[in-house]
């Protein structure tokens, strides 16, 4: 089945700092024309830290786009050219104070793919060191050791409630369990 | 500790068909203020649907946003003054050509809480019974009935990559599996 979109004009609306709009307008496999809305967005990354085997670091931060506080886990954006792996250990140590001895790749995903191009890496960070937390003067975060085995139960009952902590943690405790079997 | 930021104003740069851009002016915690790019959304439902215990019914369709064809779970956008209930139920039947004799909200999530207002609803869809395919004039769709059992390596290989369709197939995963225990 033909599903791909031809690309007929694009203009962008508005340049921002997080964000840039766009307007597409697309050919349909059906022949027809539409207007397809963009975000664009440089990517980022998140990390899920294990404090120990059984314990996360995830952070609570205010976030105006939902006029609430979140728990999440670290994350950040890609700064222009900035590789993911050196992103997610920056990040981690900006946000948390802790530097991980290791880390690995758990998967990318995309975000909202139906309007937002931001793609997000996300790493499992193991065997952590206190080093400095360096926020930006400007980010206000606290930090909130939980235990892994809760968050199933605390996603269920809407106590996390972003869906890259989401993916990230229940990703994290198929692993660990399927490497303890 | 104080993480709330406070309102001071807020304009809209661009009123679209399925999101909003606005600009937010806040005064931090801090007391310094800073800008927030919003996207506006209505908010949406994905549904996991279940043809049998093993198989997952999973859909392949093109995303001009991140410019490639992606594997997800039935998901659209609610209308206004749509419940979520209704809306998983109705998306279902038109994308897939399915109804759910058993339809249960597993959580809702923030998709991009950096920037975006979206909420995305999360519903397990079981016992389904076949129906009419109503897709929309435009809406190109292939249908792809997926083991459950293999969609955790898809993701760590890269061939599921849309965050919604993570969320929802791992939780999906956990909760199957403690009932069977």
């Amino acid at each position: 089945m033909q599903l791909k979109e031809e690309l007929i004009e694009s203009h962008t609306i508005y340049r921002g700092r997080v964000v840039t709009l766009r307007i597409d307008t697309v050919r349909l496999p059906s022949g027809r024309t539409a207007r397809r809305e963009i975000v664009e967005h440089r990517g980022a990354v998140a990390i899920v830290p294990l404090l120990n085997p059984e314990t996360v670091l995830l952070i609570r931060q205010y976030r105006q786009a939902v006029g609430e506080t979140l728990l999440e886990i670290p994350a950040g954006t890609l700064e222009p050219d900035e590789s993911p792996d050196v992103c997610a250990r920056r990040e981690l140590e900006e946000e948390t104070g802790y530097a991980a001895r290791q880390l690995r790749k758990l998967f990318s995903q995309y975000l909202a793919p139906g309007y937002s191009q931001e793609v997000l890496h996300v790493y499992l960070a193991e065997d952590l060191a206190p080093v400095a937390q360096r926020l930006d003067e400007d980010e206000a975060v606290e930090l909130v050791p939980t235990p892994l085995q809760a968050v199933e139960a605390m996603v269920l009952e809407g106590q996390i409630k972003d869906s890259k902590t989401i993916a990230g943690l229940l990703m994290t405790l198929r692993l660990l369990e399927g490497e303890r079997k």
